[in-house]
């Protein structure tokens, strides 16, 4: 612990709350919580075996005044692989528990077999079980210096290099990077950074220009916007209607209970404040529903019916006549749908999120140090009350909660932004209905850093399990991603592993 | 400072003169220094004039507890440079004063004119003025904690954003990576690393293969070993057997004072240990002789010949039949030649080197982190004493000096070794003389990371101002720079800058 320094729990507990009833900024930091596709798996889906495995890994690369190591989790399943040289396909993992990635990232397991892949899942550092400090690891932002998205990928490649010199048949092993959301856009950075550790990356749903001056800061409100709109007539704008009229019902106390009651809420609204808070929670859970909108019925930490948004929207279709009560009426229906589809629920808990409190405050954390992503809506375009980005009060709620200030233009400076032409061997997956291919790469930038887009997917639709209700588009994406990890394995094995062997003969004239 | 903490300037004072005495592992740490090519300019070059600008930068890039700044130092002269978007040409600074390298690379002043380019030459932390922590940044390991080349990678990308922001003109300028031995290690890696930040890099004399397991660590002693075979008759083979001649006369105490007066050393050699500590110091000599066999006369920190390797020979072309005493008789001329070529040096000191203590500091400390740099002799394919390279003992010496340990592999994983072919638009120039050639890339990997030969020139002969002598194998060499440099600008204003507007239509199949 630092001199004089508090917990930074207690501290987190406390200001999350405090920010929520304060103002909006920490609705734009939790919306950059990719939700996780944790949670139980379908007994339909084939079982799935693998070793758990804990690699020593230096809790400092970029220093060596701290020598100290950590065991950082991995999953191992090589049932599949072909022996020596077969080709490993590597998740880069997120900020979570990697048993959550291995179970949900079925695309991975369906195509191990026809590759002859080995497939390792590493968990990233302070999330999971892999923490630089034991329960140490969140204690303060001493400890939390060290969880940064450049010591994550640099344990990536340690790791990697090490199992190339110890799994016997692994040493010339073809590598590709996996990953969906925040772990995409590590493995679309993996590629950028490390080319001599992996030959390729998937890079899925991955918002690498999310970041400040490359996309539009509305555009990730728009496209919850449009999947609401085109789910169902009057959907949007019934949910840009609703924040007025739980203004209008929340200003007396007879209206909170009103509400209370209405939404089954665990904690009736005591407040105005409560009644932010409750705007809030009903934001994020629309951007969730967009985020998960998926063909066929999903197991989320909620579980969903298919096309839930469509399931939403039937309780959203009022004409412009429509009462205040009438429409939250509506409004509590379809948040129920998204809360309480098994109707198992007995009350909602508008401080809860669908995510661990610890992976939660990780996530915060990396927000708001290089993980800075705009987010803004205007209430025309969106749905949403008009909310502008507001960096200075971000910075200023980063130094209350964390003590440090997030640096907005580092992640461009250290990945490329959208100068990212040189690289080669990257596919950006993105679903059309996914509110962060917003800030993903949507069209082609040479022959080797493509796009892939799936009009009709969510958030990496095509990293889960294949489904008989799939849309074409998502099939098509999968068949294709696997036609480039096939180019990128011969590739790999027609060179000797050595660049510096492939052309010794080419003229030096420029 | 830290809780006993003892200062590291007296602790590597001592240790230095105590690992001499001890064994040669320091031998092959201070053989790590590359020989600085500062010193004063000829008066026959042309004059230069330059800014003298400072930039905040972060003390550490890659964690946000630390949240201070410091005033790096870099050099502008954009009296040449066509605004708007002429390119600029970057010089990434070594371990040491920026203006040595401004002032010694004539090259970059040369072209500027015909490129019409702006001149920067940015400092490297820890090196002249740039000290992240004043006097106190080489006071304890705590301190030193941020000198690595990342950080040093980091602050040029992030110096060359602010630039581009800030100086008008400067925001679509192409900008082109130029260094030298360490600081054309860091080019090659600056290229690789933040491919959005230049569009080229020339690696002149960078040694980036010098690392465990990529390079035979004896290849470094053979070329200087060569060099000194075709200078001369007999020349090798002479200093081969002067190890033994002074082993012989050194073992007897009026032995001793002969040597010491025949060499006219400073301080008298009294033992064993100094006899072991001179040895070193005349095998430095040799290394750095043949750093600099340049083929004109030359003002480094001590005046040379021009071919000064043909120069020291003429002392050693003695047959099989010499005596000790008359062989060490031609060593200590030969040794005069480096030392005492204007013949104003009173006395010859074994404990000083040819470069700044304080930079010497630094790179000993990142030899004993990042840069580990494997060397070896074996007596006979060189001309030195035999002497294995010992990782594990360098570690323990590294660790009593600095309280830290080297990482053999790291350098490896992050800049890729030879796994490199991915990157593009790097030059790697190399002079047939210059034993850091041996750790260099000395043919083409692909058609844009391309070696070019340069067979009379020692260390970066490239880089310096041309010259009536220079041999034609220099003269091509620059002119090919040149050429690769037209081609890279041109590359780089055909595209936008934004990569993704490259090839929007290009297809989508693998």
């Amino acid at each position: 612990m630092m001199a004089g320094g508090r917990s930074l729990e207690k501290i987190a507990a406390t200001c999350i709350i405090t920010l929520c009833l304060a103002c909006l900024h920490v609705t734009s930091l939790k919306s950059q919580l990719f939700t996780r596709v944790g949670g139980l798996r379908y007994t339909t889906e084939p079982p799935i075996s693998y070793k758990t495995l804990y690699f020593d890994q230096k809790i400092d690369h970029f220093g060596f005044l701290q020598d100290g190591t950590f065991k950082q989790r991995y999953l191992v399943a090589d049932k599949h692989w072909h022996q020596p040289d077969g080709p490993v396909l590597f998740y880069t993992g997120n900020e979570g528990d990697i048993t959550w990635f291995c179970n949900n990232t079925g695309f991975m397991w369906e195509i191990a077999g026809q590759l002859g892949a080995m497939l390792v899942f590493a968990e990233h550092r302070y999330y999971g079980e892999s923490l630089p400090f034991g329960q140490e690891s969140y204690s303060d932002s001493k400890h939390l210096n060290y969880l940064t998205s450049e010591q994550a990928l640099a344990d990536f490649a340690v790791l990697i290099e090490n199992l190339k010199s110890t799994v016997p048949g692994a040493q010339n092993s073809p590598v590709i990077a996996i990953g969906g959301s925040y772990g995409g856009m590590l493995s679309a950075w993996f590629r950028m950074k490390y080319p001599n550790v992996v030959v390729g990356a998937l890079a899925a749903s991955a918002p690498i220009w999310q970041f400040p001056d490359m996309v539009p800061c509305g555009d990730f409100y728009k496209i919850v916007t449009q999947d609401f709109a085109k789910s169902g007539n009057n959907c949007d704008r019934n949910i840009r209607r609703s924040w007025k009229a739980i203004n209008n019902v929340s200003s007396s106390a007879s209206g909170l209970q009103w509400l209370s009651e209405e939404f089954s809420l665990c904690s009736p609204l005591k407040n105005k404040n409560d009644a932010v808070t409750f705007k809030s929670w009903l934001q994020e859970t629309w951007v969730n529903l967009a985020m998960v909108d998926y063909p066929y019925e999903a197991n989320f930490l909620q579980p969903l019916p298919r096309w839930p948004i469509q399931v939403v929207c039937k309780y959203l279709g009022f004409d412009s006549t429509v009462s205040d009560h009438q429409l939250l009426h509506g409004v509590a229906q379809a948040a129920k749908v998204y809360y309480n589809y098994t109707g198992s629920s007995p009350c909602l808990n508008t401080s809860q999120t669908a995510t661990s409190s610890l992976g939660a405050l990780g996530w915060f954390f990396q927000a708001c140090t290089e993980m800075v992503m705009p987010m803004c809506t205007d209430g025309v375009q969106d749905m949403f009350e008009p909310e502008q980005w507001n960096f200075q009060a971000f910075s200023d709620e980063c130094n209350s909660i964390f003590g440090v200030r997030p640096r907005a233009d580092w992640a461009g400076t250290v990945y490329g932004g959208k100068k990212i032409g040189s690289h080669s061997n990257i596919i950006f997956s993105n679903g059309g209905l996914d509110p962060w291919s917003a800030g993903g790469v949507t069209s082609n930038i040479t022959q080797s850093l493509v796009s892939i887009l799936i009009p009709d997917g969510a958030h990496h639709l095509d990293l889960r399990y294949s489904n008989n209700l799939d849309p074409p588009s998502v099939r098509a994406a999968r068949a294709l991603e696997l036609k480039y990890f096939q180019k990128w394995i011969r590739q790999a094995q027609k060179s000797t592993g050595t660049g510096s062997t492939i052309s010794k003969k080419r003229k030096n004239s420029p």
